[in-house]
Formats: C-alpha cells, sequence, structure tokens
C-alpha cells in the first residue's frame, strides 16, 4: 500500500525562505510565523498520513455506493470526516464571524495540499464545501449567510457547484435548467445537472447545492442565468432540518478515478430554490470564486504529484535490479537498487524538479490572492487572474506526467492496482479536465487575460522577472545557472507575446492557434523564476551557513536540474507558437 | 460506446505508394499487390469493427472472473474466439509446413492493428500464442514442432510467455524457478511467475506456457537459465489431452486496464517440462524473438491511439459547444461543433500527424523483419535491431500521449467510463510497460544497439536519411517544408550520437542520463523520414493525378504539420542530452 509523508520541510522552506510570509504587509500574514505554520502543518501532515492516506488505495478499489437512492460512502469515511470536523480544519481560512479561524488562503492551500495528496476522493468533499461557502459568503444577504455559513464552515452540512448539463458544459450559454419564481421569493428548480462532485453521500446531514438555473422570461445564453441556492433538505425557521427537498440523484458515475468521491447526476423537479446574488449574475457569482477554485485544482495537480513521487522514490530505494554501469554499489546483495541507474533518476529527477517549482509556485500564487483581498491590492489581483489558468494547466498537465512517470518506476508492478500507483494517474487525470478542461484554461489566458488591462499584468510579471535578474546578477552562484536560463526563457516568452500582438487581432486564430503552447511556455518561466528565488534562498543559507546545509545543496541541485533539462522547452513552445494558425487549420473536419 | 473503423486507405497507402511492397524483392512480397492486401484488410476490418469492437468496452467493465480456480473471459469472448480461429487468422503469417498461410510480418502487423485497435485485452490471447509459436518454431526440435505447432498456429491451444518472477523483472539473471532433469529426459519445473498475460482463460483446450527456468546445477545469474516448454494439460503420444500438468492459477492480477485479458500468478508446481533449445541459452532463444515481440508492442501503442482518435474526432465534429472566434460556423444551431476551435484541433493534429506517421515507420519496421529473415539481409537485421528499441519507445509513448489528448477533447464526459476514452487511455499504459519498460528500450538503445557493428546501422541509417534528401532535393513540394526541418533533425540526431561517442566510453552515466531523449529524438527523426516519404508519394499522386486527390493533399497538410510542429522538440531533446550526467546523479540517494 503506499505511504505518504508531509512535505513540511519543503512547504516551510517556500512560506519563510522564499515568500518571507510572516514579513508581508498582509494583514494576518503576521500571525504566520515559522513556528506557528509549522504546528500546523505537523499536525496536518499527521492527519493525512495516518487518516486519510490509508483509507485511499481502499476507497478506490470500493468507490460509492449508490442503492436505493442513497449513495454511501466508503467504508471509514465517515470516521474520518468526524475527525476531520473535530480538528476544526474546514474552518481554517473561512471568516470568524461564521466560526472559522480566519487564516489566509496560502495556509489553507499549503494544509490542502497534504489531505489531497494524501487522499483526493475524500478531500473534495471538503473542497467542494469550501467553494460552495465562498459564494455564499461573497454574494449572499446577510439572513443567507447567517443561515448557511456557520454549517459549511464546520462541514456538518457540505457543499457543491452544479454548473454542467449533458447539453452545456463549457458553454454554460446553453444551460436549460429553469427557475420559476414564486409569490413568496423563493424559486422553483427544475433541470438536470451532471458531473456534480460531492453530489451526495452520508458525510453530512444536509448537502447546500449550488444551482446555475435560467428565470423564466430571462435573457438568452449566458447573459441569463442566475446563482440559487438548493438545499437537499429544507432548513426550517429555527434552523433545524425539515422536509426533503425535491432534490434527487438520477445516477452516480463510473469513473476513471476518484472513485470514492460521488460524481452524481442531480435531478431538481419543482426543488425550493434561492436566488444567491442578484437576477442573471449568476456568472459574475461564479466568476469571483473561480481564481480560487483554479488554484485549488492545481493544488491537486500539484499533490497527486507529490504523493506519487514520494513512493516511486522509495521504490527505486528499495527495489534491487541490476548493477550500476558504473560498478555495483551493493555489492553483497543480489543487485544494486534500481536508483543508481541514470534513466530512474532521470525520471525521479523530472518529476521533484516540477514538484518543488511547483509548489513554490502555487504559494506564490496563493499570496496574490490574499494580497489582493486583504489589502484590495489591484495589482495583485491582475497578476493573479492572469497567472490562474497558467497554474491549473500547467501544474495538472505536469502533474499528471510526474504521476505516469512514477508509476514507470515500478515496471508492471505500477501497473497492478495493489501498489496504488496507478490510481494516482488516475486520480489526477481529473484535475486536467474539470474547473475548466486545460484547453479552455489556455484559451483564457491568451483570449482573455493576456490582453487585459491593456496588459499590464503581463507586463507587471516581465518587470517582476527583470528585477529580480538584475537584483542577483552579482551572485555567482546564481548567475550562470539560473539567471542566465531564466532571461533566455523570459525572451521566449516575450517573443511568443509579441507573435501575438502582431497577429491575433487581425487573425484570432493566430493566437489561439499557439494557446496551449503559450500556457506551458508560461508555466515553465514561472517555474525557471521560482527556482531561482528558491535557488537564491538557498545559496543565502548556505553562505550564511544557517539551516539544514544538505537540505539546501539538494535544493540548488534540483534546481538546475531544472534550468538546464525543463527550461529549454520554452524554445520548443515558442516554435509551435510561431508556426501560426495555418498548419493547425489547414485539415478539413471531415478529415480527422 | 465508441466505435472502430479499420484504417485501410491509410495502410493501403503505406503499404503500397511508399513502402512499393509488392515490388520488394522479398520472396513472398509479390504476392502483396494492393488488390490483394486490400481484400485481407478490408476482411478483417469487418471483424474488428463488427465483433471484437463491440466486446471491448463490455469486457473492461466485467473483466475476467477468477473463480474456483477457473478463468472465464467476458462474455462474447468465446465466440469470437471461433470466428477468428475460423477465419484462419491466427494462421496469417505462420508456417505454412504447420498449418500457416504463409504471410509476411509486414501483412501480419497491418491486419495485428486493426484487432488490436478494435479491442486490445482480446487480441493478446491471438498475440501471446504467436509469440510461443515463434519460439518452438525457432527452437524447437522436429517433434516439439509438429506436437506443438500445429495447434497454436490454429489457436485450438494458446500459448504464454513465463519470465518476471516477483525478485526478478528487468533483471532476469535473479530467476529463482527450479527445472530438475528426469530420467524420461523431461523435467520438473517448480517456481512462479507472474504477470503472465493470458496465462490462463476459458477459450481453447490447452495452454502452453514457454517458462524461463535454471536447470539444477546451472551456472548462475542470466547465463545460467533455460527455455521450457510446459503446458497446462499434457498431451499424450498420439496428440489428444491427458492429464493436467502442475501448473495452476495463484492469483489474477487486478490491472490498472487491459481488464479482460487475464494476467496471471503462475504456480509451478514439479510441473512436466521440456527444454527448448540448449541448456543455459534460454535467454539467446528469446532474444530471436524479441524484435518481433516489441513491433508488436508498437502496434498496440499505435492501435489505441487510433481507436481513440477516431472517436475523439467523431465527437469533435459532433459535439456543439461556443462559437468560432471567426464567427458562427453553424449558426442555424445552438452553438458550433467544437472542432472549430483552434486548440481542438491542434490537439486532433497533434494525434493524427503522430499515428500516420507512426503506422509508416511501424509498418518499415515489419518489412526490415520480413527481409532480415526471408534474404538473410545481415544489413536489414541489424538496422531493425537498432530501430526496435526505438519503435517499442516512442509508438508506445506517444500513443499513450495520443489517448490521453483524445481522452481530454471529451471533457468531463471522457472521464467516465461508458464513454470508453478512458479504457484506451489505461489500455494504452500497459505498452509503455509490458516486454522491457521504455527505460530499458532507452538503455538497450544507447548503451547496446547504437555500438553495434561498430556503429554499422546507426551509419546506414543517417546515409538513408541522407540519400533521400540528396535524392528529392530538386522537389519544391518537399525541400522548404519537409527536408529541411528532416535535415535539422537528423543533424541533432548525429549531435547526440557524437555526444555519446565522446563522453560515453569515458563516463557511461553521460550516454544513460541522455538515453531516454535519445530514444524520442530517434523517433522524431523516424517520424520526419516516414512523413517526408509519405509527402514524396502524395505529391507524386498528385502531380500524376491519379489516386483521391483529397485524400493527399490531407496527407501533406499533416505531414507539415508534424513538420512544423513536432519534428522541432529534437533541439530540446539535443539540449537535454548534452547537459550531461552531473544535473541527473547529483542529488544523493536519500534526498528524493
Amino acid at each position: 500500500m503506499p505511504t505518504y509523508t508531509a512535505p513540511v520541510n519543503d512547504i516551510q522552506f517556500v512560506l519563510h525562505q522564499v515568500l518571507g510570509a510572516s514579513e508581508q504587509d498582509i494583514p494576518g500574514y503576521e500571525e504566520l510565523d515559522a513556528e506557528f505554520t509549522a504546528a500546523v502543518l505537523e499536525e496536518a501532515g499527521k492527519i493525512a498520513s495516518g487518516v486519510l492516506a490509508p483509507l485511499n488505495l481502499e476507497g478506490d478499489s470500493r468507490g460509492v455506493r449508490f442503492e436505493n437512492g442513497v449513495v454511501r460512502t466508503p467504508e471509514g469515511f465517515r470516521e474520518a470526516f468526524e475527525q476531520i470536523k473535530a480538528g476544526g480544519w474546514p474552518a481554517l481560512d473561512c471568516d470568524p464571524d461564521y466560526g472559522g479561524q480566519g487564516m489566509p488562503v496560502l495556509l489553507g492551500t499549503a494544509v490542502g495540499e497534504l489531505f489531497s495528496g494524501a487522499n483526493q476522493s475524500f478531500t473534495m468533499y471538503q473542497g467542494l464545501t469550501h467553494g460552495a461557502y465562498s459564494a455564499i459568503h461573497a454574494h449572499g444577504t446577510d439572513a443567507q449567510k447567517a443561515k448557511w455559513l456557520p454549517r459549511m464552515v464546520s462541514c456538518e452540512w457540505t457543499g457543491t457547484m452544479n454548473l454542467t448539463e449533458p447539453q452545456s458544459g463549457t458553454d454554460l450559454g446553453l444551460m436549460r435548467t429553469r427557475a420559476v419564481p414564486q409569490d413568496d421569493g423563493t424559486y422553483r428548480i427544475t433541470g438536470e445537472k451532471i458531473f456534480i462532485s460531492a453530489g451526495d453521500h452520508d458525510l453530512a446531514g444536509n448537502v447546500v447545492h449550488l444551482v446555475l438555473a435560467r428565470i423564466s422570461g430571462a435573457p438568452e445564453g449566458i447573459k441569463g442565468v442566475s446563482l440559487f441556492i438548493v438545499p437537499k433538505v429544507l432548513v426550517n425557521e429555527d434552523g433545524s432540518l425539515g422536509a426533503r427537498n425535491n432534490v434527487s440523484v438520477g445516477k452516480v458515475e463510473k469513473k476513471m478515478g476518484i472513485h470514492a468521491n460521488a460524481t452524481c447526476v442531480m435531478n431538481y423537479d419543482g426543488a425550493e430554490g434561492y436566488l444567491l446574488g442578484q437576477e442573471h449574475k449568476g456568472m459574475r457569482a461564479m466568476f469571483t470564486m473561480m481564481n480560487e477554485a483554479r488554484l485549488g485544482v492545481a493544488m491537486q495537480g500539484l499533490a497527486q504529484a507529490e504523493a506519487a513521487c514520494q513512493n516511486a522514490a522509495d521504490y527505486a530505494r528499495e527495489r534491487l535490479q541490476g548493477r550500476a554501469v558504473t560498478g555495483a554499489e551493493n555489492p553483497g546483495g543480489p543487485a544494486d537498487s534500481i536508483i543508481v541507474h541514470p534513466d530512474v533518476r532521470r525520471a525521479l529527477m523530472d518529476q521533484r524538479s516540477f514538484i518543488e517549482g511547483a509548489r513554490a509556485f502555487l504559494l506564490w500564487g496563493a499570496s496574490l490572492i490574499d494580497r489582493s483581498r486583504r489589502c484590495d491590492d489591484a495589482a495583485a489581483e491582475g497578476l493573479i487572474s492572469l497567472l490562474i489558468p497558467v497554474l491549473k494547466g500547467f501544474l495538472t498537465d505536469k502533474g499528471f506526467d510526474a504521476t505516469v512517470a512514477a508509476q514507470q518506476i515500478f515496471g508492471g508492478h505500477g501497473y497492478i492496482e495493489e501498489t496504488g500507483m496507478s490510481q494516482f494517474v488516475r486520480d489526477a487525470r481529473i484535475t486536467q479536465i474539470y474547473e475548466g478542461a486545460n484547453g479552455v484554461q489556455a484559451l483564457d489566458l491568451v483570449g482573455r487575460k493576456l490582453a487585459a488591462e491593456g496588459g499590464k499584468p503581463i507586463m507587471a510579471f516581465f518587470d517582476l522577472v527583470k528585477r529580480f535578474i538584475a537584483e542577483n546578477e552579482g551572485d555567482a552562484v546564481l548567475r550562470e545557472a539560473f539567471l542566465e536560463p531564466l532571461k533566455a526563457a523570459s525572451k521566449d516568452l516575450q517573443a511568443a507575446s509579441m507573435f501575438f500582438m502582431e497577429n491575433g487581432a487581425k487573425n484570432p486564430n493566430a493566437a489561439l492557434a499557439g494557446s496551449y503552447d503559450f500556457m506551458h511556455l508560461f508555466g515553465h518561466v514561472c517555474l525557471g523564476l521560482m527556482w531561482a528565488r528558491m535557488a537564491g534562498a538557498s545559496a543565502a543559507a548556505l553562505a550564511s551557513g544557517t539551516g539544514d546545509a544538505a537540505f539546501h545543496e539538494a535544493k540548488l541541485v534540483t534546481g538546475r536540474y531544472y534550468m538546464a533539462r525543463q527550461l529549454p522547452a520554452t524554445a520548443l513552445h515558442l516554435a509551435r507558437i510561431r508556426s501560426g494558425d495555418a498548419p493547425v487549420m489547414a485539415l478539413p473536419a471531415d478529415r480527422f
């Protein structure tokens, strides 16, 4: 069975030595000193390793059961959910006015990685609740907030997001679910929603569905869509649970992965619902939560990669097979451990160098969300809006690749379900798809974010890179191995942006044909920047003789690998982008 | 449910317009005129689409059952297997002396793609039998061949290959299974073998296991391994079935994919076995079949990609979502089909341009096997031995990627098992692992094949590329779009080979750290060469006004895509290779 160890040291390094969390002038960050975050992460790590990880493989093989209209989670999930609730974990980064602990998104994301890495299916029940919480918190009336939030913050009730319908996925304007206004101010919701994660289960007394629907007489398309609160069980004036609402599970999907999370077809049959936010402004309400939701998916991609890589590294150290080409390293044993083979190391370095860079990128992104919200900082908001599709698309694509590479290290054993390596691949796969498939992220990036505010955010990003390089040019450790490759990669990104600016206006296909490559090019530059920053922090620590020297040496070595072997991919992406739309669009549709 | 259409026109194009099969001076090829191969492929295509494909999804969801020591294949498999046998398909490329039809590997591979693309799990029962047939055919005594082959050629009995043990995978020298010689010349085989594909089932009256084992007193390591025939049921002198042998199934593995093929733990408990070939020369016997077996796995990788891509293209044409950025293309409908979006096309072009290039490479490889065998041509043998790890590693890696890309086009629907897109991914995944994991292929390529015969085969390959370029330099259609990129890519491959020659001898890790990148670099150059050849054939057809103009235009368009957007990857692989072993090997093993 696979194991999970919380990467506390790596997270602490990013929080404090790279991001300098407690020194940032963001309200609430002053509490985030190293001792405090270590205590939180250690505690969360114990639950992740000791409670959630042991349920992961079994949860996958059993899956959820749907019998007689009731959805049951796998054995052990209820008890574990009670433990999570008792520890107050779901409340960590929620509003204290509703029972939350008021911690920043930064800490919530760091803890989220541990839970998600240990058990993605399980953690989604809590994660979806947090998404629904955020929507009600941002758009609800005081009465709605008082009614729904406290019990969602505690996870006494869980939440869901209902967007997709069979004919309406990315294109939400095609939505058909109807909301009919009633005299008492409520609505009757009727329609079918699909792919509803955590749609029903036996972990909580109520499920608070947020449902996008069209009020009778609303404008056609996306501008006629409103958001509603539709509980599984109606709630009485006094807060007690009342009658069952007309909400039912039509089906629980059989999926490639996340078997222990119930992905439901939800049927609304004149269900009672309450308008959340303004009429016809449902999409705007969704958009305000999008950055955080997509950051959460990026986190999941990274988390599965970390979990898979840990097990691959353990296996590579333990599995005896063949001899090192440079001479036996375990001459007393029947063979050397396979970690002596350069190609096994290459695969592990691919994983590690991605994971550690990705974690820094993720947590930087979380801190930008905090800054944009807590400081009302428009520049931070612009920058994170630009980076979100990159975080979501790049971290989940490369996170998935890392799980595949980890599985590969097990050889045939990786293909057998009992080692758990297949589950990491299958669970990670969904992160590339949900919360906006990665092609849609690329479209959002190139079609919307790049030109936003006249290009201010992307210019701010380039400035940031330039400033870092200028400030560190004199550092011998950084210059050749980190700054030069970063400079080259950033130049490729600028050239690609320039190509879009020159060609995109007269021929939008020329930009969109390169959108996916641009997302990856951008992701590499971000990880290059993160590695340069981490290398700077580790070089400083080594120079001053503080901290664990071996830890910092390892950071420099891993960073050099990324810069030498991964970052050069930017040139390939640029070449593809510059080839334009002709090769992409030339084949007639019926010839595929 | 997914569908499958045999890509007969594409195969015919490669066989006749690219490879000029019937004009090649290889015994047996004179029969392969276009009319004959079309008839064979059409007939095989009907079985693939009409019989095998409809069993694929159901076979995946039911899987094999193992109850009371008996392995049962999914419903419909027995009837389909009878149809395959009745059609004589397993005999297609077997020796006429034993009931085969004597067709070349080329045709066997082309037909194999259709069956495998329609249903990989099912086709493996036949495929493993063919592998065992080949071993007995190459190394058996006349008596052994007469006894075992006719009923394996007909698939009345099926076969397996038993190599792996729990502690012995890639490193077969660690093998523990023992063979004790008996007075009557037979052996008693005792040991546990794992990951035995098609290890047991209800499709045939007998299963002929080929088992690697160590004869008592044999030398340690790989040089003490012998190969044995160990039937599930003993065969009497008169050919009738006798008593059950002491062979049993210990377990049927629960795997990520190929659920309908029984992957067994086989227990040999003093089972009666017959030495095949010479004592202690078991590995040599395995090696003679390796090229064909690995070509077969390359074929599987391509086949799953083709099947997945067909369904993705259909979905992209049918699924209505969003509008073309250049203006609605289906203004009467609720939305445009998603194939109008440049990034969807980009993903489909990635798949198609790989698949068509890969098919040409695969069939070229098959023709080299035929030439090496049927003409006893050492140069062809050297070249295919060099190319086999590239075929196996590159086609299965990129084939897997193609299935993932195809699944992605379905969005959330691709993650649901009922669309079948997940199965393509899960089934394709094994091709990267079995028959030598792809890292082992890369090691074989760089550590063994590259330097074989003093580098003669790799020089022959470069000559081949150079000659093609020189011969076609005057062709305006080819020059800029095909020959220039091919020249650049081939130069990268030469530079990488040079790097290994200069550094490999004094530091083998420097070569092996780049082995995986070299395999992919080589794969790209091969596909580049194939596309240049295909483009030449299509350009000629268009110039002469023969054939289907739209077909040939599509070939040129798809080829240009590959050259412009995929082939430039060679520069990235070269950069990685040149970074050497320092970044790969620097991290201490306990730091991963």
